[in-house]
């Protein structure tokens, strides 16, 4: 099959490797219809993750089911599924606590004509049909994206009628802000400075938009909230800064949900001491939030596929990686 | 008066300094009938935290109003009252939000004769009458240690039927235990090496007691668990072994409650990104606690005050500090 490969820092290709096949009997293989670029994929195109070796990248992904193993039960071949990027048996420990899998496998070729999913059951999650194609962005965003940003809001602990303040614009803060909206958080302050996605978090229902940063950022966000911080923080990038962020416009007692992977970041453990702020979160259990926000979707009372803003053939990854890297696209939406 | 000072490490001396006096009309002067030394005053004892010239020490005390500042309300002379270590004015964002306040004074001279109570009508929770003398020790440790494991359980999300794990066994961490079990957690896994805390510990309603500490200690712990961590953990000591042990027996999904005073403590970010493990808690706002763990006391549901095993004079104050330094005592009861 052709698949997107990485070979080393700003390196994509879009090439031929070997067809995945099924070597769980619990495994499934999804004929990929859509997938897209995470940020969290930029972490290894610019380098700050190396890459030793070429591998396939690309963990989102929505497409039909192409192949079962032996032991799968809750989806067959023509189903079209949503598939969350971590898989899970949905049997151990920490899927049972509402956390990622023990066992977790994660979609090692989402950007590809086919991706291998492990625990099959327990991971898809299939619609009534084929889904109108006008659907299909914001299904995409419930393999990681959405759910993530759900998960910042769940893990802040945001609730109706309190405040909510969302540091990062990226797409995952972009669905923060819906996720906080849609959970009925009186007012909404997204952080961000970039004039098109400050449109997105006003669609998505952010109340104010600071475009200020550092000691101006906090100000603005405690003028907006009284003179204090949020109830709840969504910390949306994983980096030094936005922790620092997230901990300043946190008022004291609140949570910062982080759902960004933590690259150069701090936990001010004195100030969470002395000021009683939480800090909640991590890797999205994509899983556990699918079956509610597939709903949602389906039902046109949210649409995160707005986070997408340029759409690409999937052999032109490569343009896409490069798009969102120089920012000039948030979220890359790729086709076949 | 007489009260005791701290003149360097291990340095520790009971004389006289000036009376206290009122300075704020929300003052109030509060004559100490017990009070106690804190796992938190060994810092300090110990030099770890430097005194870089002589103070009061003691934070942790038991009262009759004395004196009150023209705008006090709520309080007149001759009220028993039980002193929370962390005044409040009651209405500032972090005190409406359960937080420690933001205009937080601390009692500065609770091993002493008198102490002075900043915004008295936020902190103070008087008694009616003159509660049963043997009543005192557990209505003592409301001040700060009972309220601070209670903190900790809070914090942890310790729930009706879950299972909880307590690393620390100082008298915080028995009435962590003692908090966990009041709560209804049905599994109560205390970790502590010492005879005579495990003894406490159990009595306080641990189902579970693992001495082991480090690799074995999270073996044992899994093995009373089925296999995994604890839903609700209890980190009650505040350096690095013990941040470290509680992340490691924490449940995935879970969240470790911290109240000790992080001292090389670490927080390992990506273990709790991976794991979903959150950590939350901080400096306990004990007012918040005060009429509920009040009326628990009164009722003799729960008696805190069992955590002392040593009763000196305060004018013996030095010997009570050598005697938690070399853990000969768990905690100290100081009657003038």
């Amino acid at each position: 099959m052709k698949a997107t490969m990485i070979h080393g820092e700003r390196d994509i290709r879009f090439e031929e490797v070997p067809d995945p096949t099924i070597s769980a009997p619990t495994d499934a293989i999804v004929k990929v219809v859509a997938s897209c670029i995470c940020g969290s994929d930029l972490w290894s195109y610019r380098g700050e993750d190396p890459t030793h070796e070429p591998h396939t990248i690309g963990h989102e992904c929505l497409g039909v089911v192409e192949e079962v193993g032996a032991d799968v039960r809750d989806v067959a071949p023509g189903d079209f599924v949503v598939v969350p990027f971590d898989h899970c048996d949905g049997t151990c420990s920490a899927c049972l606590n509402g956390a990622p899998c023990e066992n977790v496998g994660i979609t090692q070729s989402g950007q590809a004509e086919y991706a291998v999913v492990t625990h099959a059951d327990g991971s898809l999650v299939k619609t009534d049909g084929t889904p109108d194609r006008d659907l299909w962005p914001s299904l995409l965003t419930l393999s990681d994206v959405m759910a993530t940003g759900w998960h910042a809001a769940v893990a802040a602990g945001v609730r109706r009628g309190g405040t909510a303040v969302v540091v990062g614009d990226g797409a995952v803060g972009l669905c923060g802000v819906l996720a906080a909206a849609q959970m009925g958080a009186e007012t909404v302050v997204a952080m961000s400075r970039h004039e098109p996605r400050q449109e997105i978090a006003r669609a998505f229902g952010a109340t104010h938009v600071v475009a200020e940063r550092g000691k101006e950022g906090v100000a603005a966000v405690k003028e907006i909230l009284g003179g204090t911080g949020g109830d709840a923080v969504l910390e949306c990038v994983g980096n030094g800064p936005a922790f620092e962020q997230a901990f300043r416009v946190a008022r004291p007692g609140a949570t910062v949900g982080f759902v960004g992977v933590p690259h150069g970041a701090e936990v001010p453990l004195r100030v969470m001491f002395s000021k009683n702020v939480g800090l909640a979160g991590g890797m999205a259990p994509v899983r556990r939030y699918l079956p509610e926000l597939l709903d949602l979707v389906l039902a046109r009372t949210i649409d995160p596929g707005r986070v997408f803003d340029l759409t690409l053939p999937l052999a032109e990854v490569a343009d896409g990686y490069r798009a969102m890297d120089e920012r000039t696209a948030i979220k890359v939406y790729l086709e076949p």
